[in-house]
């Protein structure tokens, strides 16, 4: 398989959910499919919800971090690199996440991400985790450049 | 201190964010204030975001959780109890959150929650993230009645 989008464009990134510099982190991966970037993420023991299913704050995880791929690598092909001292060119202004069935604990769930629009001072994009054919959680994603103050 | 309403209403939860049954999770602890609910959390190294301050998806998790514990209470105060075979009474439907300025990773912050609205099907609460005399970061939860099926 090819590197990830993260490998790829920020290899070295201490992020919880999708930095392959943090070694206590999730470390998730995403490549771009057609249309769409795709993901596959297998959970912890430690991410349960209380009942048994994928907690929903480690779903905003990595909805929000595979959006991210999606968002650096829309950012890549615009044009719109990080600013000079950051290593990444957006981050995360808003999530609105929607659970709209329990997500597994023990089986490997896949995420989907598409950019829904871009220019340089924001970025959109909506993101699903599905599982057994059916969405389980859904978020739309707004990232804004980010400047070092 | 008196008992955090985690520990009073579930304490063998296995939940990532808010259970302390869960080794190896976050293990919030809230309390009930004047109007509000209440929690202090202290993250984690592993926390980042990737430029040195609190993840969004831990953002997420903790406000979710916090708000779960406003959710518990107000739903212990009408008389919805769990049903029968589920530790919980309420599950998260939707979390909209905002992310309106970067929150620290090596300090403690502030949660606080408000039930917005409440009938037997459906709570809803806002909750922010609060440091440094400013909130870091809010969202609106919606939380639904769990049955088992």
């Amino acid at each position: 398989m090819t590197e990830s989008i993260q490998e790829r464009l920020y290899p070295d990134l201490p992020c919880f959910g999708c930095g392959h510099g943090n070694d206590r982190g999730l470390k998730l991966r995403s490549y771009p499919a057609d249309g769409y970037v795709t993901a596959q993420f297998t959970p912890w023991l430690e991410h349960d919800n209380g009942l048994g299913f994928l907690n929903g704050g480690i779903i905003s995880t990595v909805l929000d971090c595979h959006s991210a791929a999606a968002v650096m690598l829309e950012a890549e092909r615009q044009g719109w690199p990080p600013l000079p001292g950051v290593p990444l060119s957006y981050v995360t202004a808003g999530l609105d996440v929607r659970y709209l069935r329990p997500a597994p604990l023990k089986e490997t769930v896949e995420l989907r991400a598409v950019v829904t629009s871009a220019t340089e001072p924001q970025i959109t994009a909506d993101v699903e985790l599905i599982w057994d054919g059916k969405v389980r959680a859904t978020a739309a994603a707004l990232w804004k450049r980010w400047r070092p103050r």
